[in-house]
């Protein structure tokens, strides 16, 4: 393989990545791919792992080089892959999540309706398919699971794909929470292809298990930490208080990019989303216009809006305790009460400052596409069927959890 | 010692930081300390090295915790350090930068006059030291060299202070360029104490080296790297020009908070500062104001300021070479004359677009206040008296080079 | 705590480790202690993972350092442990591995009987304290389990303690086998004590879960790996044949050192070693008496040894094939026949060359003293009962795998 | 590039290293290669390092992996390199230290004379080459400097090659001094040739300066650190003693590998290693023939060599004072004075227990084949002319420095 001179990015995790292919180098260089370096990859999370602000863009490089050392593994084990193939794989690695919004998913559930970032990623990359003369076309089809090398989407995106290999590595690296370091290294040693479907080879089942391990403490520890989710929900709450006080014909602060989100009056769907042709509005909004519409929230005659967004920017967050679901309701009802007094705001309000989250963690999916194991005598063999090597406990993968968020000082 | 429960900071280079005192705890949550959090460690470098998105919030958490096992291995040499001393030099090493504005030195030779963060940075101290009832009195002693046990402000700041030992790991670490890194942990062992003065004991003298070089080798590959310098050196003309255009009565868009500064017309040296109480102001602008001005700007009519700011939001950057002084002035006149028809740009603009940059690295200064060694026989000796210990030059400590930046395109 | 002055010793694991006692530093500059330098930690491992060279001398020091880092936690969290009991735990970790013989294991099962290396190190330290003038009696209790407060024999000895923490990460280090990297630090800062006993506070679950699949992970690479084992027992077999040919009244060669065990016709059984003083005799075997047993006997007349010996230091191993225990018999006696055939030995003396061995691998004893979580609401949870959070499934706890080894083209 | 498949061995630094010829998997079978196992890297430095138990096998493996590494970056930048000359430099740097005698240097100036490593590894190299049917031919003639692509040489040996890069990295990891850590990755990717010469890209220029430093520093803290150095004169001196007893015809203790060399009574130079064909013999000896032997001769009735021999094995190391070269042969008399009172020994004898060492470290060596960079303007620049970007100092390069060694309680 020949690289691009002169065109390598430092990685505190791979040392040095080199840029493969001219396509690569050049869509990097587009402001809707710069854009993802105003995204940052774990949201709010920096506010409890104060390292953690590493952002898409760096993450989606990661996850190309991955790809393509993969690819190259793949290629030694004498899988036919052409060059046409390699290019579009990599190019789709790079751009799997160039949908994401501001703080990758504070959109959700707030601004925008059913509106997943991968369809939005789906979106750019056809917009940036006629700017490239039709370059990314097998990239689409990889993407979209319509090319016929099942294993080429399989890398892109299943239970064990190179996006989750880095951004393991990633958030373990940057927050410091090492336990969701993995071998990704030895992982993609032991990627092989049978019947044009992505497998393990059999010897890699413990870094397999590690892997999943390591995954799920980084649930735990890291993306449903009670504060970070405290504060992610705060912000989505945040977002749907602005997007209710403009309803009420109310004028709040808002920098010129995210107006046009935010003053919409109707909801954002996704057909409306293409109705109103919203991708080049959608390619200027950022972590920094939710950030500096925050701040200004802070001096908002609204008391909820005003006070939800001090929690964020001076960082007093919501608290958060654990609720039996039966529970649930009859407490919510009781600290909303006592809240509505404190702060001196009606019924209605009040929900957006005392509300109630509910988590699940599933380790891995038993239902779903499962990893699949390639033994010496060529037989495969799933994931769920190796009970007896792994650790791993059926019953057990999915668990839920319900918390009670609200101000300090109102629970007594 | 014993530590606040429950008060531990995850760190990925220390691993745990625990937090000694209430007040430093009390310190972190206060606003004006958080906003480091949006104060980028390294200002415009991660355009270069993308890993780099560290701020300010954790390297001053960082540095206390190097402050407080400084402090530590000295009481463990039997040197009496009280422990009001211990609170007051680590309240003064969390506070010591807390005077940076965005991107840390963006404002500096734009915004504002002869008005470096360290004096921000006090006037940040005094203000809290009401607040906290006095509590920082001796703190405040301590950083401005006027505590009788000199050693506690020669940890904060002097050639080895614990500043240049958390950053120099802390930037290789999220850059990437291990060239940085250094065995911070060895060379607090080897502190001590002589006659009130901060030495090293004289068997730490590669450790010390080794941190000399380390620290010249992260001068010219990151804080000093011709890309980082042409970016930051864009963005400081950007706001020139905005200053500029605000001076010649043209409205441009800006943030609320950044209004104060970006809009006042008379030149913001120290004395306007304290004499307008701008320290409230001050507190409010963060990296983020900066950043959503640049991505307005960039439909700003006016074509410099619109040039300027792609330049930095698409990661388009200036071009920058290496020239010689004596060549400088001719080669600056002759590319602003391309610049300027090919942007169709006045002379008295075009300055803002092509410009010339005169960067020094110098490794040691052997004339200030020097480091210290302490041999055996319990004499002291001056690094620069280890002449044949040391591989350091003295002759090429200082290295000057000169550059000229210009938008791609302008050189033929 | 103070430390010794200029006691440091480097370890590339936790950086410098400091000595806290001078009777720490006494015992280990004692021949006794020095001995282990030449006891390596991982038998013939280092066959199989080249790096592998580490020793229980090292192992021994780490193990210490540990052990007082959790003592200085726990009297942070102000439990009352005195001066004497954190030395005595200190001097008993220290010397808990001091029973090893010759790459760890190799004597067990050939040369003594009945006589695990904790009775050979009881010995020892009883020796020492007779020269130590009583120094180590309670260290003896402690590490006897005579003492009151449990938690320090639990801290040395039980299913997490300082000695699993050190290997661990030890035997991943210098192994390369990055599957057993543990967070040691993270889960000593959640050691507590309840009751006299040893507990986790709740929120160190998942590093303890990353803990045993850690472990199991390292049983399953290293400690088990196939090659390893064909090794081991191949040594165990050189020296039962050498034995065997001694009883016989053949003579072979051996070291000075080694004579007095590889000669002794009566079983060494513990009370055969004690009344007979072996001690000072076992002081002075090592790796070294055995590897240049082997080297000698590669020129043995005796086919069999000759044979062995050769495997190992031309490392020429044994194969080793997996086997159902039902098929074991038949396929043993296939084998030997063949192995006969072509090598023109006799049946007695082909099971030296054709054997099978049993691996157990448990991950978590869930029957033996369990490990004990303290919640915040300061009830204790047996880790069994916390079912729902771990992935850990108790009926594949223990799996047991069997296998054949046999000289290469002895199977047809 | 195909690799063997499942020919993978683990390195704690590069992860896997890949074996990519079969011809150098089966050079790594050999008897010849695996006695390397038993050739530790750094002598005795595991005195004072406790985890330097890494050996010359594990070494040789990591350069050919380095050089594996160069000649595929160098095949990228398009240089012209056949797979026979890949395959050759491969075999060469593999064997580069097989030469190697016990304790990698203890032979030299005591056992052997002016019959260094390298004339040994070519000897093996020969032996080999019949063996393997010519197949090493072109590898020798790379390590004599006989082909003609000169830089494949430089490669194995010059002030920059694979060796150093491997064993810097190395040494720091498993002593743990991570002074010596370098960017070997980084330096690799900047190697290029020009006029069929190793040359450097001259943006490499950092990574350049920091590989020497680095080196210089390991120098200073590992190889020529105090006790290292004591222990490895001393067993220097016991070897000499040895020889000298069995030269007065005294019978002592040797393992029977070691006779020939022991008990060989002419001096053992090149020519007579030659005549008397001695390489079989060579190659039945390695450290652990020593051990044993000094083991043994603890218990020697010559005082001389029981007494060194204990300070080696029980770690109780010999004295060592630094001392001005003027004042060196006066108070060497003085302390051998002391000795021959205190151990009762005759002056001719003291002389083995009382001695002076000299070293010298040499940063860089201008006078010899230096470091070339090659600029972007495609002109030679040797690291002797980068004065002003280089902090080396010239005339600090060489440092020489005396010692005396001496059994403690001899100085008054």
């Amino acid at each position: 393989m020949s690289y691009l001179k002169n065109k390598i990015i430092n990685d505190p995790i791979y040392g040095f990545v080199h840029i493969p292919f001219e396509s690569i180098w050049k869509i990097m260089e587009h402001p809707y791919f710069q854009r993802l370096r105003r995204i940052s990859q774990l949201g709010l999370s920096s506010l409890v792992y104060p390292g953690a602000n590493h952002n898409r863009f760096h993450h989606a490089i990661g996850s190309m080089h991955l790809m393509n050392k993969s690819i190259e593994i793949l290629k030694s084990k004498n899988h036919n892959i052409t060059e046409e193939e390699h290019e579009g794989s990599l190019i789709a690695i790079l751009l799997h999540d160039i949908g994401h919004g501001p703080f990758s998913h504070a959109l959700e559930n707030s601004i925008v309706k059913n509106l997943s970032h991968e369809k939005i990623s789906i979106m750019f990359m056809h917009k940036l398919n006629v700017e490239f003369n039709g370059k990314l076309s097998l990239a689409i089809d990889i993407f979209t699971r319509k090319y016929k090398k099942k294993f080429l989407h399989q890398l892109i995106s299943s239970q064990l794909d190179v996006d989750r290999l880095d951004y393991l590595n990633r958030d373990s690296f940057y927050s410091g929470v090492n336990e969701g370091i993995i071998n990704s290294n030895r992982i993609i040693e032991m990627l092989n292809i049978k019947e044009n479907e992505l497998v393990i080879d059999y010897k890699g089942i413990y870094s397999i298990e590690k892997f999943i391990i390591a995954r799920k403490l980084m649930y735990w520890q890291v993306y449903l930490h009670k504060t970070v989710l405290s504060a992610e929900h705060t912000l989505m709450h945040i977002l749907q208080r602005a997007k209710h006080l403009i309803g009420k014909n109310n004028t709040i602060y808002t920098t010129p990019s995210f107006k046009t989100f935010l003053y919409q009056k109707e909801e954002i769907t996704e057909s409306f989303f293409i109705a109103n042709d919203l991708l080049e509005e959608f390619a200027l909004i950022d972590d920094y216009d939710i950030l500096v519409c925050m701040k200004n929230w802070t001096k908002e005659n609204d008391k909820v809006l005003s006070i939800l967004s001090k929690t964020i920017i001076n960082r007093n967050l919501l608290k958060m305790i654990p609720i039996k679901e039966e529970e649930r309701e009859k407490e919510l009802k009781r600290i909303r009460k006592v809240a509505m007094h404190k702060f001196n705001v009606h019924e209605e309000d009040v929900k957006y400052l005392v509300f109630s989250i509910t988590t699940k963690n599933e380790t891995y999916n038993f239902n779903d596409e499962e990893i699949v194991f390639l033994k010496k005598n060529n037989n495969l063999v799933k994931l769920s069927d190796t009970k007896n090597e792994f650790s791993m406990n059926r019953k057990n993968a999915k668990i839920i959890k319900h918390y009670i968020c609200y101000p300090k000082g109102c629970v007594i």
